[in-house]
């Protein structure tokens, strides 16, 4: 985090607005040579029209283009607003100090070998960032394409860009789209994928080494400008997760939806992004659980961000959970089923009795089912399109509609009565169009048309149910929830780990429940325990430096009577010598032995960028092989965690799995929220391990077996 | 299977071919109503220049197009090769009585409302069937789109088709593919697509309901098509599966790839195949099983159909195991990374000692690494791609290059060099050029003139690593190896339910271990077998009624001695006698007691229509909750079964996980292989359940501690 300071932060926001909507614009390294970095900025600017001050920096000329040039940096007047660096590495240093000095806005730096090209670069962009630190600068790169402003048309990158004033009008007036990446390549790659998918941009913008301005601080710029809707990220690290999530939740609250593109789920994808960036991502789940958990729909491919855009940008409303399909064959509908089932999209069933309206609108020998399949009798009666979209988009059963046609079997007979359709019931609810036929042309003023109402016209089927299914499961995200008040606990000083009988003793007061237990410091008084709790009990030997007390025989179980506990209690107290001559035992914790039941492992931590996660799953060797774990925030609602917990693969064992009872998930999720209060309310807790925790039927609760927490 | 009959097998060659390429042609119900059925089938026939004989039915018409009309079927001359049905559902069954009486070689019917339309239909359908069968005619549909010759130009079908003789030519001349679908309307959507490839078809044929002639039929008449290279399928169940696995394997021997698109995962699209198409389907599973074995590869998603397709095609070699990818970004390097692991893409690692000559192509700042990231370099040196592409064609470590290319960015710089590589190098590994960003319009000329050399263009990364995926998978298959010699069992005569005893006597015969044993039908024999075989022992109820032995106190575990032996033997005898009066128990089975292992789970089972298969998988209830297990062909080595088991999600719980020791998994192969010897070598059994059965450490060997066997 050494190269992302925090200093900025208060005046990111009007600095990011001055560099992307800058009055005055300087090239450091201006250039007449056609092909030249300087020369394709200049071109850039002049072909969309810049109507501010550009200022050309060349040493070695008097003018370029008939304009004049500076001979340096320092010649330039105070306060412009941006500087774009078409100049070699070696000479960035010493310009953004220069431009310091000059009191200019922002620095543009393309050049590469800063944090990913070895020590030397990496101290020069630490050195990029103090200067702009103190200087309350925005640096956009080093290793970065610039951005384009795509609503005043402001291209501040070497990129070919041309915008004309009809198109950046328009894109103003429309509900727009920022993309915003750490990879130039992608920005180039995605921001003209948008275009070409006729979405309104308004900025594009490339953040490279992020050596001291972060995808975050465009993030938090673009969120406040009321056109954009759409938020669409390319990510491969996050310098400030907690600015990252709060954004997030605030474009939630504002109604826009976030779309991120990450790779880093393998672990040669993150070794790869700390090579050519200069930074190591964190863990890559935490990341993940957080950043879904603050509202924000992660993508898998560049095409399922632009699919997920365009649907989010174009569409009155996201798709939720239910969904209608229609079609022209057996053979789609049943491939839809499919899809369906594999993406967990919901189908409602309809029948003839419950869906009269729909019934009207068809054939007698087209059956009603959920995919529809309308047959090739659309061919002779197009108006069946129209009845049938129009019966769907009244039927409040379903959230969204999806139809596919085959485009060449006489598209501008169907087109039509679905655009009337469209027209006279409005698309208030998500209608995506889409061609069976990849290849087809079909003609433009159609696709048009539907745009125009808000409806997408996609070239593939599986990628629009894909990119419903993400949206569908954001929808049904329950964001607003109000997480359960934190719990501070007061945690012992001088300690790192504390041990189980005072972890359970702090937890306790949480509400979390364990096997009735007492600390007995000498063997009489653990008689006196275990005669109070009621024999057979367990005894567990107890020292801050033993964390794993079975290794040293630190453990007893089943301990019928005064003679055993006191030949078990001298038992241990030599094991534990033996086995490391060093530790110290507290004493000894006695508990009850409890009733048997199904063994869950839960343990939560507090991640040190994105904060504290719970993970549960199965306990067991078979469990533990399979990974069969959720991880989760550590705000979710007792009702969110047992939908997690229903998610484990082995969640048919909660439910009465061949005649064994019916498990207090209830209670399982009760006591995951109460270690995410006391997670989110003791900041110094770095990690609890409750292992085992075990689940009895329905009514009778949970006991964690054991506790451990690590402390900072 | 009632509506597929298999008399007309040994004909259907020949027969199918006359069909697909008639010398004449009558159209029933032929139409001067431009947009009638009829009147499109002539067109279509006069549009691509059918030189045959073309025959009109119309008793209302003298003449069409002034061609003469036949008033009817009966006045055809005898022995026309096909007729094309567009008249109703109702005349259709008299029609084709008509037709075979004119020895008419086949009948193509497009109407709809037979087997899927309800009993009525199916009756007719039946009756068609047997009509075709003794008069040993095809019948394409009915409830079908018909079919296209595209090699000599006749269009059986009222879609507008139009094939140029140049077309034609080409195709003939080229490696090509025939599309065969049951679904009409998959038919008309994918054919059309493969054509916009530019992928050389030569036939495509829609079979509909399969009254007579199945898909079956049409794909080992086009398996003998010495141009046809490539068969891409459509189908929701297989009637004749003997049939299809028997063509898929003679593909496999020829050098040919089947390609199929197959929906039935979900139990909802296997019954939407029953309403449209009038038959079920059987187990999905089991038939993807056999299928895959067979070589076939399966597709996802129509898309996916023709990207495999293409590559197959047009590829010199299908790609193998071994894939080097190149791009111009970090960001698309680390895209690729998560992709290929989650694919199980086999990415080679470089360095810059083991890989002199790709060092030598890429200047020294950029990383050698797999993917490679040439930066935006090539757009200053374009030779670099040349030399990048060069040395991957000349690295024997990688068997498939994957090029990733911003379109937009100069693709007329980048074209050129890579297209040089490829003309000198030669394409003899697979080669895919991907743009990144879609919807670039990227000139015609440079995707045809990799196309001429061997290499598709893709539109999307993504799709271009899950195609070569399912190829990579496919080309690791050993088709060839020999299956382990059949076993045939004795089978006891009068038994349905073998009990545990003479199952384990007739498996044991077959190489399977079971623990040491004997039967006793006295309590003195089981005395004297249990001092035999030495104590403790276990006593299992034997008899034909009993197969769950446990739920009748049918079991006693750990019996030491005599005494113990004495009063469980009467214990069991009360118990089962009490559980269910009506059985007669045939004695005891005394086992020795094994030690305790991993419990597994192993199954076989004779599937009626796809034959034996073998199911593995872990046993316990944690497991089965889970559905760990592995569905295997009867037929497969050893090495592949253990390749199956280490597919199992807990599959580490057999390499000594945490401590335990490393399992005889090679004795569990073992088990199975000769499971699969007796499955296929006696196919009288129905089923075969081992459960448990317990592996022990490497070198110790499997034992089945039961065994069941359904016979028929």
């Amino acid at each position: 985090m050494t190269n992302s300071p925090q200093a900025v932060q208060g005046a990111a926001h009007s600095a990011i607005g001055r560099m992307l909507r800058p009055r005055s614009v300087a090239i450091v390294g201006a250039s007449p040579t056609p092909g030249a970095l300087g020369a394709k900025m200049l071109a850039n600017l002049e072909n969309n029209g810049f109507a501010g001050a550009i200022h050309l920096i060349n040493p070695k000329r008097a003018e370029i283009n008939g304009r004049p040039c500076l001979p340096s940096v320092d010649d330039l007047p105070e306060g412009v607003d941006v500087a774009v660096l078409a100049i070699p590495q070696m000479a960035v240093l010493e310009t953004v100090r220069a431009l310091a000095r000059r009191k200019v806005g922002a620095a543009v730096i393309f050049s590469a070998g800063f944090a990913e090209g070895g020590a030397e670069g990496l101290a020069q962009q630490q050195e990029i960032a103090q200067i702009a630190q103190e200087a309350g600068m925005v640096i956009e790169g080093p290793n970065c394409l610039g951005c384009i402003n795509y609503l005043d048309r402001v291209p501040l990158t070497f990129i070919d860009t041309d915008i004309s004033p009809e198109q950046a009008a328009f894109n103003r007036s429309q509900p727009n789209i920022a993309f915003l990446s750490q990879s130039g390549a992608m920005m180039a790659v995605v921001a003209r994928t948008l275009a070409d998918r006729a979405l309104p941009l308004s900025f594009a913008v490339s953040t490279g080494n992020e050596a001291a301005s972060t995808i975050e601080d465009y993030l938090e710029y673009a969120l406040e400008e009321p056109s954009i809707h759409v938020l669409a990220l390319f990510a491969e690290q996050f310098r400030q997760p907690h600015r990252l999530l709060a954004a997030a939740r605030r474009a939630h609250a504002l109604g826009k939806l976030v779309v991120l593109l990450h790779p880093g789920k393998s672990s040669a994808a993150r070794e790869s992004a700390a090579t050519h960036t200069g930074a190591m991502a964190g863990d890559y789940q935490v990341m993940r659980v957080k950043v879904e958990r603050a509202g924000v729909v992660f993508a898998e491919t560049l095409e399922e961000l632009g699919d997920i855009a365009e649907i989010a940008l174009r569409c009155q409303q996201l798709p939720k959970k239910s969904l209608a399909v229609v079609g022209e064959s057996g053979a789609f509908k049943a491939l839809c089923l499919d899809w369906c089932e594999e993406l967990g999209l919901h189908l409602p069933v309809v029948h003839d009795a419950d869906s009269p309206a729909l019934r009207e609108a068809l054939p007698p020998f087209v059956a009603l089912s959920n995919p529809l399949d309308l047959t090739a009798q659309g061919l002779v009666d197009p108006d069946l399109y129209r009845r049938t979209l129009a019966a769907l988009l009244g039927d409040e059963r379903f959230n969204a509609v999806i139809v596919g046609v085959i485009q060449r079997d006489a598209i501008e007979v169907k087109m039509p009565p679905l655009i009337q359709a469209l027209r006279e019931g409005g698309a208030h609810k998500p209608v995506i169009i889409v061609g069976l036929d990849e290849g087809a042309q079909v003609p433009a003023k159609f696709i048009a048309e539907l745009r125009s109402l808000g409806v997408p016209y996609f070239p593939s089927s599986e990628r629009a149910f894909r990119a419903v299914q993400r949206l569908t499961a954001f929808a049904s995200r329950g964001l607003d929830a109000a997480a359960a008040e934190p719990v501070a606990l007061a945690l012992p000083a001088h300690r790192k780990v504390v041990p189980e009988y005072e972890s359970k003793a702090l937890l306790s007061q949480a509400g979390i429940a364990f096997a009735p237990g007492q600390f007995a410091a000498n063997v009489d008084d653990a008689v006196a325990a275990a005669d109070a709790l009621g024999w057979p009990v367990a005894l567990k030997a107890q020292s801050e430096q033993l964390s794993h007390k079975s290794d040293a025989g630190g453990v007893a179980l089943g301990i019928e009577d005064e003679h055993d506990l006191r030949r078990a209690w001298e038992r241990m107290f030599d094991s534990v010598k033996a086995y490391d001559p060093s530790i110290a035992l507290d004493g000894v914790l006695v508990e009850a032995m409890g009733q048997r039941g199904l063994e869950l492992i839960i343990g939560a931590k507090c991640d040190p960028q994105w904060g504290p996660v719970i993970l549960a799953g199965l306990g067991g060797v078979t469990a533990e092989v399979i990974h069969d774990v959720r991880l989760m925030d550590a705000d979710l609602s007792q009702a969110e965690i047992v939908a997690e917990l229903n998610q484990l693969k082995s969640a048919a064992l909660f439910h009465g799995f061949r005649g064994t009872p019916v498990l207090d998930v209830p209670a399982v999720a009760a006591l995951i929220e109460h270690l995410g209060r006391v997670l989110r309310g003791t900041p110094a807790i770095r990690e609890i391990d409750l292992n085992p925790v075990v689940v009895y039927p329905q009514g009778q609760g949970v006991v964690a077996l054991d506790a451990l927490m690590l402390i900072d």
